[in-house]
């Protein structure tokens, strides 16, 4: 190691940890999140117990790190989809977001377990904020998308009890920075929006939907239908492109 | 044994199957529903692993049992709840069970994980049918309040594209018996009604909305009036007894 210069070592260094990342995540592909071991990814990567431990110290931080890293592909991709639409079309961003969300979460039910179930039994989050960072976007990204529609969802939602001691200050911050004119009770919105689309991917992912209908894709798109409709956005949702296929004849 | 009549070795046989199930369950409280083992159990209760074997064959056959009782119990609390209120009271009918839903999640986090998550990796329900049964129970709840919503729901509801043939056929039976008017996108409602319920309750029991908010049970009451108005029932949820706080200022 000597030879090496600072910059190489670094290098190598990065590489080890992603080569460990990468194996944690097929172990959890194979076993789900508790196959996760930081002596079993050692054994198969001809390391010694004290080496891999000066890259993860615990099997905490390992996780953590895998959450942090999962939850950002997560959202860049859903991002990316609400992205693809002017801004002005809130009924279409929200869609599309939502059927990313869907369409990720079915594609990589290990990937979601990690993230929205309890990783493994004994696994705390550690206190660096990672997990929160990683819900506070989710929750951004869905803020974003009701406060364009707050002006149609205001007149319409439930009025509910919130204020903003009821939400976590750095989330606050964040939220009134970015959006200025949103009340407690649009936060709040943002958060229902986010258990509404994960309520359906949930229960897929899971294998209870599936005991009960083949086309869970359709449940979820009509779903968000009546998400948007709820924030007052109902002129939108009839549009073409938005139906799944308007010649098929409707069930009654 | 031999000196035992039959109706004593059963009673003794449903005992020491009650124990099994207890223990399993203190297990699953402890370390999750990985921790669940026949060979931990048998141990527990100074059996041999064959006389174990004899009340369940499998691993697998035990959490299957055990997501049945869960499930029960669930369901059970949760038609209680539902019942309280008179059938004309639709609205009242729909909040109450919701609450219930997740005032047993919340006080039971290691049973919704067992009942919702993936119980353990490696873990494949039996060919019995009942994780089918349960499912099929909790969709009839729901079938039941969403019939009764159906004339108010209908009209402002998405139609979406929605067949008898997209539904698991023994859940078609049930229905098209007890509900004979309702046709399939009101059975796809009642669907997304367990999903709108399950995710806040689900993001809340696996510790993501506690990063966020303080008020979750004012967040999914709130949520609930949502759901009930979007089943064309808003004209109920105003009514006193459903506000949380007549009396406190509404926050903007």
């Amino acid at each position: 190691m000597g030879e090496q210069t600072p910059g190489r070592r670094a290098r190598l260094r990065a590489q080890t940890t992603a080569e460990i990342q990468a194996i944690a995540l097929r172990h959890m592909a194979e076993g789900g999140p508790d196959a996760i071991s930081l002596r079993a990814i050692a054994r198969e990567m001809d390391m010694s117990g004290s080496a891999i431990y000066s890259y993860f110290a615990t099997r905490d931080a390992l996780i953590a790190r895998l959450i942090n890293d999962v939850y950002t592909s997560l959202m860049d991709e859903v991002e990316i989809a609400r992205d693809a639409l002017p801004p002005d079309d809130i009924a279409g961003r929200i869609l599309a977001l939502g059927q990313a969300v869907r369409r990720w979460s079915v594609a990589n039910p290990e990937r979601f377990r990690l993230i929205y179930d309890h990783p493994a039994p004994g696994h705390h989050a550690p206190g660096d904020g990672s997990t929160f960072d990683a819900a506070k976007r989710a929750c951004l990204a869905l803020t974003e998308l009701v406060a364009a529609a707050w002006p149609h969802a205001e007149p319409v939602q439930p009025v509910g009890d919130h204020q903003w001691s009821d939400f976590a200050p750095d989330l606050v911050t964040a939220v009134r920075d970015a959006f200025p004119e949103l009340p407690p009770a649009g936060v709040a919105l943002a958060m229902r929006v986010w258990g509404r689309m994960h309520g359906l991917v949930a229960l897929e992912v899971h294998g209870h939907l599936g005991l009960l209908t083949n086309d869970p894709a359709e449940l979820y798109r009509v779903e968000l239908l009546d998400l948007i409709r709820s924030l007052g956005l109902g002129q939108d949702i009839d549009r073409p492109g938005i139906s799944k296929s308007a010649s098929r004849t409707p069930p009654h």
